[in-house]
């Protein structure tokens, strides 16, 4: 559990909520239901169904209320009405932060083995920017509850719709709820899912050379100069300044958020963008840092690596690049800006 | 039509949406798919499914955008899926103003009959205002469906957040869409549901003594000369201001607007409030004038009459009363404040 909360706060690039509420609602799971078997997925039939799960809402509350154990037995009881057959697997929609972790919770308690993939390879702040959207399923079906106990099944048009319905959703629950999101077969799933993303997430997490491990670009070492940060919409918003030290003195990078990391930039260039990976990390102890978590003061380095290829094709960069959250800066992947 | 768009226009009490949008629909579906016929609780068996039906959102946008027939269509299929059998009747959730008139477009459009009730009696801005909540009825399904064409089922806890809910949803659909609460048995619709009404909407929309039909006390009769209204999260709040004219003159009516004409104050005393009836005519035509077509200068008579015996019960007043809105006002039956 620490190696795959230590990989997963790093594949979060700063959000998909704090790792530490998810790996000990999952260590407390597994001692009361026991472990949780990580399957692959050829070890699934064809029609077996597979019930991606994650929260959604600002990290700053869901830190707060951390989901309880009857949200996912009235998702995948509702799914398995629908359906009229139990779901075989759980997955994480989102192997980035809390998303990440607390699957491991969620399978324990359902007795459910949890599948070696995940919908992003890191972590998004938006419902449709998952693979599964990227790879053009139909996104017709999305299952939440709350910590109140509604159950709430949406039926929409699109995988935007799908965002814009499962948001208001959230924001009327307390901006905090849980949620199955494409839920698919395993044949679906062959192609629409990033594969191996648990295990990735455990070898990062275990890793004694990060950059190594990673692939990553040190964009600097330095000091946490300024930070602004809000709460709106059940999105957290910002940025961070970072000054270098040591031989990176002289420098300043600037982070944008929305619940990630979502550019780097120097002297108003772009040193690293969504859908790339950005991730700050306590320079001593080397465990990525949230963004809700940045404090004046603290000793960073922030590392910038590749993106899952998918991202990198015109739709997953339509889903999930720079014009995707506003931004002007054209995407140009990190290993290219870093030749 | 005519007579019962008239009728569900006074018992809309300013509010329920435009009747001449639901009377259009109501009058082309007839024309394309033949007549409804309007049925009573004792025609149906105890285990057939009746589907209450009405608009949500704020009228100033329902009015430029009516439903489709879809919507009903996909509600009703919805529905059916659900319980594994078809409904059997639609009803009126709500027989003030469009939601009064426009199921008979829908039940037309459906093929299924009209049940001769409703759970308000009249009409009101709010989800869980209804008598199957006030009869204790579970608010457990919601099914809610939108131009866009998204489907969205909520399982609430309890009506309260039926209301939460259904309004988020309703706001991020564009502030209107299509909804079916409390979904019922016959057996459990009786003495939930206020019987009768759309016979009484015919009657007083036929009616020539319109003080006698509805057993309504004149509060003044005048001009409308101060109207304030805005539209915020979903519903239109405001005020307007009556001058007495003829033997009314030198007295001044002003009434608190939420969708609904809710309290009518002269000299800061109440002279009539929710949940009794207050509805504003053009003393001219005897046609009743919404709280979004209030315009300054109008020649305007005010009545007010009881409300169903349910809203006058702890339960009742504890749901739709003056504290429901938010007022501090008591609530005294208007037929006591005018002895």
């Amino acid at each position: 559990m620490k190696a795959l909360a230590r990989g997963c706060a790093i594949l979060g690039t700063g959000g998909g909520g704090d790792v530490r509420t998810g790996a000990l609602a999952a260590t407390l799971a597994i001692r009361k239901y026991g472990p949780v078997p990580l399957i692959t997925l050829d070890e699934l039939e064809d029609d077996a169904l597979v019930v991606p799960l994650s929260g959604i809402g600002a990290p700053t509350v869901s830190h707060e209320m951390p989901h309880g154990e009857d949200e996912p037995r009235r998702i995948v009881e509702e799914i398995e009405r629908i359906f009229g057959r139990r779901p075989r697997a759980i997955m994480s929609s989102e192997i980035g932060g809390a998303n990440g972790v607390a699957p491991v919770a969620w399978a324990a308690q359902l007795g459910l083995p949890l599948l070696d993939a995940d919908g992003m390879g890191r972590a998004f702040p938006e419902v449709q920017m998952v693979s599964m959207y990227v790879a053009g399923l139909p996104a017709n079906l999305v299952v939440m509850s709350d910590v109140v106990g509604n159950v709430i099944t949406l039926k929409p048009v699109d995988g935007l719709w799908s965002e814009r319905l499962a948001r208001a959703v959230c924001v009327a629950s307390g901006s905090t709820a849980l949620m199955a999101d494409y839920v698919l077969t395993a044949a679906e799933a062959r192609g629409a899912v990033i594969e191996g993303t648990v295990t990735r997430a455990l070898a990062i997490g275990a890793a004694t050379d990060l950059e190594g491990a990673l692939g990553a670009k040190r964009l600097i070492t330095g000091k946490l100069t300024d930070v602004e940060r809000h709460t709106t919409g059940g999105f957290v918003r910002g940025t961070a300044a970072i000054e270098g030290t040591g031989a990176d003195r002289g420098r300043t990078l600037t982070l944008e958020l929305q619940n990630e990391n979502l550019v780097a930039l120097e002297n108003g260039q772009v040193r690293a963008i969504v859908p790339d990976l950005i991730t700050v990390i306590d320079t001593e102890t080397e465990t990525a840092i949230q963004t809700e978590g940045l404090r004046y003061g603290q000793r960073v380095t922030v590392l910038a690596w590749p993106c899952d290829p998918l991202w990198r094709t015109p739709k997953g960069l339509e889903t999930a690049g720079p014009k995707a959250f506003g931004y002007d800066f054209a995407y140009v992947p990190v290993e290219e800006l870093h030749g």
